[in-house]
C-alpha cells in the first residue's frame, strides 16, 4: 500500500500523527470488511466502521456535527444529531444500498451491548454500482459485525477495501484515505484525524497539491473507467478529534472538509453526496447522568489551527486514498485504473522546480 | 373505527375533503401492513405507506420539505431533499428499529420498478417498544411489501394499524390519524392532507379542541400505560398537497404541523423525534428531462389558508388517532388504554355549554 | 396596567418567578424608549432592549440559539449567532424601518464601551405602520441610547411601551409582554423568563388558556383595526435562562416558543416574522480568554421542564401584552381597541366552569 | 485596473462574458461609492452596490439563497430569504459598522420608490477597520444613494474601491473583484457573475491558478499590513445568473463560492465572515400577482456547469481583487501593499514551465 508521503509528496505545514490516520486521535478504531466475489453476483463492496472511544461510544457520548456541501447521498442519524450535537454509535461507511442493513446492525450491537432504549445510528455512503453489482445487496449482517468487531487503532488500510472497495474517484480507482494532524493551541497538542471514502470527480479537475495533475494523464495512456460520466459519485469525510469542543465547533470542522476537497478538484457534481461529519472526544458525555456535565471548550478564537488541520488531512487523505487504490475490474468487466503513480509524482516535481 | 367528527367535535374552520384524510389528494395512496403476534415475541408493529401519484414517484417527483421540531427520531432521506426540494420514493413510517429494513425494501422496490441509479427513500419511525418487543426485529421484508403493494386511496384505517400499531399517545393508545382541508385560492381549489403516527406526549397536557381533557382523566379512573415516564414518544407528521408549491412552501407548510401539535398538547419533550414531512403534487418533475421544467408557483401571500389547513388537520389527525385506537395489551403484559371517548365527549360539551 | 393574573387567570402548571417578568433571570435588564408623538409626524413608535449579564455581555458572552417559526421579518446578528451559538450585545427590539438605526446605535455602545475589534449586535422588529408613520424614520440615535442606559431589573412595563408601542395582535391593541417560570431539576432551581414584541394574528384565532375568546368578540362590538387585513403582523419572541446549557439547548428553547404562540392562536401568517432569540448565561465566556473554558452542561433529558417553562411564558407574555395594552389611535386616525378584559375575563370563567 | 487576465493568466475551462463581470448578467447593475479621507478622521471606506434587474428588483423579485462558509459576519435579510427565497431589494456591500446605515438608506429608497408596506433589505459586510477609521462611521446616507444612483451595467471598477477600499486580501491589498462565465446548458446559453468583496487571508496560503504564490513573497521583500495578525478579514460573495432557476438551486451555487476560496487560499478562519449569496433572474416574480406564476426550472442534472462557472468565476473575482487593488496607506499611517504582479506572474510561469 503507497502513501502520498512514501512518493515525497506531503501536503500543508501542520505535523502529521503517529500512523497519518484517524487513529492517531485516541481511542478511535477502524475496522473494515472487504466484500470481493465474482459469483454469484460480481461483487466489490464493503463496510468501514469508525468506532469512537474504544467502542464506549454507545453510553459516552461525543459532540459532532455535520455539513451537506451536496447533498445527493445519504447518512442516517441526521434529526438526533442535528437537534443535540452529540454521537451515540459507530459511525459506518458502506454503499448507497446497503445503507439500511447496516443501520439495523448496528442496531443490533446496540441491543446486545445492553444500551436500553432505542438506536439512532449514524451510517453514510457512496455508489460503488459502476465496479460492483450493487443491486445484488450482497453485504452481510455478519460482514457488519466483523467490521465492528475487527475494529483497531494504529495503521489503516487504504484503498480498495471496506466500504471503498468499489469506489472510483477523479476517473481513478478511489476508496478509502485517511491522514491526520497535530496542532499545539494553548499549552496543548490536539490531533486531528480524518478519514474519507472518496467516490467523486472528474479527471480534469485533480490536482496534487494544487498541481493540475489530472489534465497531463490523457484517456489514451490511461482509459477512463466508464465510456461516459456516470451518475453517483460522491465523498463522505469523517473528521475526528480529541480537541474539548463542542458541537457547533464540530459543525465548523465538517464545514472545512470542502477546502480539503476543493484543493483536489471536488466541485460538488449534481450528483455527487458529499456529505461530512466530525466529532470531538476532549469532553465525556456519559449516558444517564443526572447534574450537570462538566465540560472545557476550546475558544473559538483558537480554533483556526484546527480548521486548516482539517483542510490539510482531508486533501491528504483524498490522495492516500488515490495512491493506495489499485486498478480494479468488476461488474460486467468494467475496469477503473490506478492512478499512475510515476507520472503524478514526475509531475508534480516539474511543476515544483 | 370511530372519528372525532362521528362524536360530534370539528376542529377549526375550514372544509373537509371528502375522505378526511391524506388520500383526499389526488394519487396519494396508503398502505398498512399491521404486525402483531403473541410468539415467538410479542409484537405490536407494523409499517404504514405513504405512495404519492399512485406510484409514479419514483419517476415524476413532488416538491417537498422537511421540519425537526425535536429531533429525538430518525428520518432517512434528508441530505437529498434539503439538497434538491424533491422526493422520489414512497414515504414509510415504522418503529425505530426497522428503519434499517424499510429503506432497504424501498431500494429494492425502486430497482425492481427499473429505475437507473441509486435509491435515497424516506423512511420515518416512531418507538413502539412499550408494547412490542422491538428487539425482536419481527417486521420482514415481505410485510414492507405488503404495504406497498396494497396501498390504496379513499378511506385509510386508523389506531393499532401499521406502523402506529403499538404506539401511545398523550399516555393512551395511540397510532395512525388522518384528516384533511380543503382550500379555495385564487380561483383554484386545493386539498391538504395529513396522516400522523402519534406516539408522544403526556396525559396532562391532552387538549380537545383547547379543552384540557387530560386534567380531567385520573389515572386512578383509566391507569397509565406505564408506572413512570418512559424513553422515546415520538410524533411523524406528513402534509400533502396537489397545490403548486415550490420546496421552500413545502418546507412552511411542514413547520406548520406545529401548530397542530402544539394545539392538542405537545411541547416536544426531549425523548421525541417530532419530524414532519410535506409534499406538493401540483407540478410533474419528470426524472430525465432535458428540457426546463414548466411551473406553477402559488405566490406567499396566498399561502395562509394551506398554513391553517395544515394546522387544523394535524390536530385533528392527532385526535383521529386517539379516537380509533383501542385498548391493547402487549409485551411483558404491559395495557395502553384508550382514551375514554365518552368522558372526552362530555368533558368538551360541558366547557363549550 | 393589568396583567393576566391579576384578573386571575394564570396559564400553566410552573411556579412563575418574583416579578413574573424577564428580569427574574438574573442580571437580566430592560429598557425601553417610547416616542408618541403627533407632529411632525403622527408617531406610535419605540425600542426596547435587553440586556443580559447587567450589561457586561460584550466581554462575556451567553450561549444563544434563534429560530425562524416564519422569517417575514428581521434580526441582525444571525450569521454569528448561527456559527459560534454565541451572543456579544445586548438585544433590541423596534419596528421594521428602525432595525438600522438600532444597529448602529448598538456598535456606537460597543465602541464607546472600549470593547476592541468589531460589533455584530442582535436587532429584531416587528411592524407598526399601521399605528404609525413609520416612513418618518422618527427614532433617534438618543432614544436608543436611552433604552440601553435605562435598563433595569425587576419589573417591566407592558403593553404600549418601547418596541410595542404601536403593535397590534390577535386584532386588538398589542405590545410588550413579559412572564417566566421557575424550574426545579436536579436539585437545582432555574429561572427561564420571555420578553414578547406581540404584533401578529387574526381575531378570529385567539385562545386565552385553551377558550376561544376571540370568536366571542364581534367586529361590533369591538371594532377591527383595520377595513381589510394589513400585510405585516409579527411577532418576537426573547428567551432568557439561568440554566447552564449550550448552544443547541438555546435552539431547543428558542423552538419552543412556537408552542406558546400556537396555543394563544399564531399559526404563522405569510406576512409575519415569528422570530425567536433564546440565551443563557448559565455560564460564563470572557472574551480573549487563553485556556479552554470550563462549562457546566445540563444533560438533554433534563430540560423537559425548561420547555414547558419556555411554551407557558410565551403563552403568558403574549396574553400579558393584550392585557396591558390600551387603545390607541394614531397615524391617518387609525384606532386599536384594547382587548375588553371583562368580557375576556367572563368567556374564560364561563367554558370552565 | 489590471486584471488578471491581462497578465496572461486565466483560471477555469469555461468562457468569459463580454465584460468578465457580474454585470454581464442582463440587467445586473453595480455601482461604488468611496470614501477617502484624511480629515476630520482617516477614512478608506465605501460602499458597492448590486442592483438587480434594473432596479426592479422591489417589485419583480429574484430567486436566491445564500451560505455562510464561516459566519463571522453580517448579513441582514436573512429571515425572509431563507423562508421565501425571494429578493427584493439591491444588494449592499460596506464595512462592518456600517450596515445598519446602508440598510436604513435601502429602506428609504424603496419607501420614495412607492413600494408600499415593509421592506427587508440585504447587506452585508467586511472589517476595513486596519486602514480606516472605522469608529468614526463616516459614510453618510447620500454616499450609500450614490452608489445606487450610479450604478451602471458594462466595465466594474474594481481593487480600491467602494465597500472594498479599505480592505486587506491574504495581507496585500485587496478589495473588490468581479468575474464571469457562460454556459451552454440544454441548448440555452447561461451567463453566471460574481463579484467579491475579499478582505481575508494569510499571505502563506495564497495561491493563484494553484501556484503558492504567496510562499515566494517575503515579508521582507513586501512587508505584511500589521505586526500581527488583525481580528476580522472576510470575503462576501455575491453570484448573479440568468438562468432559469429556484431558490434551492441558488443556494447550491452559493455554496460554491466555497470552492473557489479555498482555490485561492482560504480556508474559512475563525475572525472570518465568508457569507454567500445568489440571486437568479430567469425568472419573473412580480410583486402582487393574484395568479401562480408561471416559472421555469432547470432541471438539478443540468447545474453542473454553473456550479464549475461559480467556482472559476469566484477563484478569478478574488485574483482580479488582487490585481487591481492598489498600495494604500490609511488609518494610523498603516500601509497595505499591492500584490507585486510581476512577481507573481514569473511565479505562475515559472511552475507552468
Amino acid at each position: 500500500m503507497t502513501r502520498l508521503r512514501d512518493l515525497g509528496i506531503s501536503i500543508g505545514r501542520l505535523p502529521i500523527g503517529r500512523f497519518n490516520a484517524i487513529t492517531d486521535v485516541g481511542g478511535v478504531l477502524v475496522g473494515h470488511t472487504t466484500v470481493i466475489a465474482d459469483s454469484p453476483a460480481t461483487v466489490r463492496t464493503g463496510v468501514t466502521m469508525i468506532v469512537p472511544r474504544n467502542n464506549d461510544i454507545w453510553t459516552n457520548y461525543a459532540f459532532c456535527g455535520w455539513h451537506s456541501f451536496n447533498g445527493n447521498g445519504e447518512m442516517t442519524g441526521i434529526p438526533w444529531i442535528e437537534e443535540s450535537g452529540m454521537l451515540g454509535s459507530p459511525v459506518g461507511i458502506t454503499n448507497t444500498h446497503q445503507v439500511g442493513l447496516v443501520r439495523v446492525t448496528l442496531v443490533r450491537n446496540g441491543v446486545e451491548a445492553g444500551v436500553e432504549g432505542f438506536h439512532l445510528p449514524v451510517v453514510a455512503e457512496t455508489y460503488d454500482g459502476w465496479l460492483s453489482d450493487i443491486d445484488s445487496f450482497s453485504l452481510t449482517e455478519s460482514d457488519v459485525r466483523a467490521a465492528v468487531a475487527t475494529a483497531s487503532g494504529g495503521e489503516v488500510a487504504e484503498g480498495n477495501v471496506g466500504g471503498g472497495t468499489g469506489m472510483i474517484c477523479h476517473e481513478f480507482k478511489g476508496g478509502i484515505g485517511t491522514s491526520s494532524r497535530v496542532v499545539d493551541q494553548a499549552m496543548h497538542t490536539y490531533t486531528v484525524g480524518v478519514l474519507v471514502q472518496a467516490n467523486y470527480g472528474s479527471r480534469t479537475d485533480l490536482r496534487v497539491d494544487g498541481v493540475p495533475v489530472g489534465r497531463v494523464i490523457s484517456y489514451d495512456q490511461v482509459p477512463a473507467p466508464w465510456p461516459a460520466r456516470e451518475p453517483g459519485g460522491s465523498i463522505i469525510v469523517v473528521v475526528a478529534t480529541d480537541a474539548p469542543i463542542l458541537s457547533d465547533q464540530c459543525r465548523r470542522l465538517a464545514r472545512r472538509a470542502t477546502v480539503g476537497l476543493a484543493r483536489v478538484g471536488g466541485v460538488g457534481h449534481n450528483g455527487s453526496g458529499d456529505i461530512f461529519f466530525a466529532f470531538a472526544t476532549g469532553n465525556d458525555l456519559e449516558a444517564g447522568q443526572a447534574n450537570p456535565y462538566e465540560l472545557r471548550m476550546l475558544p473559538h478564537e483558537h480554533l483556526d489551527d484546527l480548521f486548516a488541520a482539517v483542510a490539510e488531512a482531508t486533501e491528504e487523505a483524498i490522495l492516500n486514498a488515490l495512491c493506495a487504490a489499485q486498478t480494479m475490474t468488476g461488474f460486467q468487466g468494467r475496469t477503473a485504473y490506478a492512478l499512475p503513480l510515476e507520472q503524478m509524482v514526475e509531475t508534480v516535481q516539474r511543476h515544483r522546480a
